[in-house]
């Protein structure tokens, strides 16, 4: 189940072709051993949301388990006529040796926050960045957008149906895994339930449907073979005139004289909140008051709170392109930066990355995360990030500051710091174990508990707080009056 | 190189489940063995162009050839407890056994033409609905926007280089294929070189230029590492005050007295226009008027239209998100519909389904698709669809008539009817090859040159002719009042 990843295929060279000529280039300069601490971090939340939901760590510690070269790499490396045979000896013995950390997947993050953090020499964590991209941006992006269907569904039922929108296989399977955690109850990818332990469930296409001499005898069929879990799709012809007549009919006469009890009808087309209306009706008189109904067709999450508020009758809904792709917004910008090296006295020292936009500035240093909760009611109130190694008390009051705005000051009182990333490997050895995915969605669950309404609202959402240290923050401040100065 | 997907990782139940609650209730209610028709086929180009670039025959084919099902596979659907034996022997004994037809890959294609069509029994073709569809419409998605961006360009360089932003491992890997197919000189992901044979290229970081004492150590490292291939990214600090006579220095220090002349340098912020006119001035003044400028930064075919608009002074472009998601529109919306299936008396016979929504009505029945082409200039002229078997004869005038305003006529003269789709499998055995990437590629460039500049323009490009055979519109006709009738 857990290694989908490494099981089927080795992903080392999804790498970006820089990153070897780099390395290659740090050997020739002699720096390959310099030691460096590389922060994967975000800027801004998709679709202006106050948050999103980290997930992809899993795949992250499978790759990184899986590093490896085999001789026809190093054959390919060779035909391209500029790398050095030591460059062939590091890719053919190379073992992973860099120490990881990493915040706990189902977590919501905020921007500009260390998320996973990658300290070792030049050469290796150089590497790791274009997966580790990769898998945390688009695990969290479809995590962030299932988690903004789940609070428009407002306790209803999300089932993701998007792999044919897909961009890719990965897209399907990861995409499935990673709507699950944020709150989705399952998925209509097969391969994800059998990998991975995504709940697929599925029931029939308009084709079922067509492929019989009328919608009756379709879902006739359907109902002799499954009447213990009956699922009809009415809207294939007309949904009120013939489908949900037709429905009644067959549950009426195939299911209940089984000794069961219809399960659901599924509209996929035309007006769902006038149709669910009139449909709820229909089963209701016709003493099926029980059986759910549920809507697809091109969903979002705007549409779905629109339903909800003109009082649609749906129970469930299907989310398929929207929510695979993200479509609103299919990029989640997840960056890899350089935040301290080694120097001439083997000190580690912070570095910066100035920008004329100032969002772009890096926040320099090895540093470590905290989240401080209320000790009343256990929310969330405010991320902080501290040069690692600082001390932070959380048995007094503590004053915070808005790092761009210093004058904006909190103090925090009663209040729990925990650290919010774990340490994943520890000099190249995974001393982490993910937890099960059922595990990772209850965790997902319980930390939404913790952020107030205000920061889950889709329109401006409250700005939490991720604030530095005022030892970090003065860093951050004199390097970049350095750097402006060079 | 060619067996990428299947070498390394079995895709089968990369299907929706409601497929196999389908198929088993098929066996249930013993119409497997029917057969039908289903065709793939759009209804909107993404972002209003005027034709996308097919691309993902390939993978389908290796797809189609590794379907097995292995005994945890059928442990797995045992445990769900609402299939038959009957259905486990299926896929025990599974044996593609369809014919397959399909436009080639790198071919312009339009809405509402059939791309690609699977005849057999139901049983089977229902099965590889999700697998088509996914990688159908996920390389057609990049091959389409890739185009855009090649003509965006006018003959200068693109270079896919999104891998970190993509969704998934396949979205990158598959992504830099279905670009490279539609134009893109290669990828930075060295994986689709490695195994798909995607050139991949690559230099510098910002990372290495941190990792250095200063800019001009870091440069000169490079320079010396690469003295033969010397690109150098100069906007770490400040392109025009630091980075460029930095870039500069090195070249005449390093480059220049091992005999070599350096390539380029890469601006990756800040006002491109602006700083690529002074960058070149610089060069230019400093004799080196052969290096190139190279421009990234969340770039697509508006911005590059626009810089070039501008004169700004750049050689080659380096595209990420905008071209691995198709960021302005990430869903290509293909759909996998049933168009005939045997009916009592063993025939074929058409299906239609209709919709509220006139665009989503399909057209009926096992059809076969010609494109023609002047005789003269070999322009696309029309694509003209038919029911199969009908004959085209291009040595005669031909009137052919828009589907839905069927007074707009236009008959045609002195051109050329040639059938567009090839039998790729018959009776399940592979009967067509794919080219080989350059191939395609350079077919899919012989391609462009057919269509006319109208339909390949950005803006309220023409529409191209989709025209139906008399024969097949009147089935058409003679369907929808028969179904609106019930």
């Amino acid at each position: 189940m857990s290694d989908y990843l490494t099981r089927e295929r080795n992903l080392t060279l999804l790498t970006d072709y820089y990153e070897f000529t780099m390395i290659n280039g740090y050997f020739h300069a002699g720096i390959q051993e310099k030691v460096a601490v590389f922060d994967v971090f975000f800027r801004r939340v998709p679709e202006d949301g106050g948050f999103a939901i980290f997930a992809g760590l899993q795949q992250v510690i499978e790759y990184i388990n899986s590093l490896s070269f085999t001789e026809e790499d190093i054959d390919y490396f060779r035909r391209k006529g500029c790398f050095s045979e030591e460059f062939f000896d590091f890719l053919r013995n190379f073992k992973f040796c860099c120490d990881v950390w990493s915040i706990r997947e189902g977590t919501p993050i905020f921007p500009n926050e260390p998320i996973i953090t990658v300290r070792g020499p030049l050469q290796q964590v150089q590497m790791v960045e274009t997966m580790l991209l990769v898998t945390f941006n688009f695990e969290t992006l479809i995590a962030t957008k299932a988690s903004r269907l789940i609070r428009a569904a407002q306790g209803r039922t999300i089932v993701e149906f998007g792999s044919r929108r897909a961009q890719g296989y990965d897209g399907a399977m990861l995409g499935a895994r990673a709507a699950y955690i944020a709150g989705c109850a399952g998925t209509a990818c097969t391969i994800s339930d059998r990998m991975m332990g995504v709940p697929a469930s599925g029931t029939m296409a308009h084709s079922w449907v067509q492929a019989f001499e009328s919608e009756y005898e379709a879902f006739k069929a359907y109902a002799e073979t499954y009447p213990d879990n009956c699922c009809l799709l009415v809207d294939t012809y007309n949904v009120l005139k013939s489908g949900v007549p037709n429905a009644i009919r067959v549950f009426n006469e195939v299911v209940l004289p089984r000794g069961f009890r219809p399960k659901s009808i599924r509209l996929d087309s035309g007006d769902l909140a006038y149709l669910s209306k009139k449909a709820r009706k229909m089963l209701d008189d016709a003493g099926f008051s029980d059986v759910k109904i549920m809507a697809s067709n091109s969903l979002d999450e705007y549409i779905i709170r629109d339903l909800l508020l003109q009082g649609a009758a749906l129970d469930s809904f299907g989310v398929g392109e929207n929510l695979i792709t993200s479509k609103n917004e299919p990029v989640f910008g997840g960056v890899y930066k350089l935040v301290a090296i080694e120097n001439a006295k083997g000190e580690l020292e912070p570095k910066i990355k100035l920008s004329e936009t100032a969002e772009k500035i890096t926040t320099p240093g090895f540093k470590e995360l905290y989240r401080f909760y209320g000790r009343e009611n256990g929310k969330a109130l405010a991320d902080y990030i501290v040069l690692a190694g600082e001390e932070v008390d959380d048995t007094k009051p503590l004053t915070i500051f808005d790092p761009k705005d210093v004058w904006k000051k909190k103090t925090l009182t009663n209040f729990r710091a925990e650290k919010l990333q774990v340490q994943v490997f520890s000099k190249g050895v995974q001393c982490y174990t993910s937890p099960s995915l059922e595990e990772i969605r209850a965790y997902c669950a319980a930390q939404m508990e913790t952020l107030w309404d205000e920061v889950k609202r889709f329109e401006y959402p409250h700005t939490y707080y991720v604030d530095l240290s005022p030892k970090l923050w003065e860093t951050k401040q004199r390097l970049m009056e350095e750097m402006n100065d060079q």
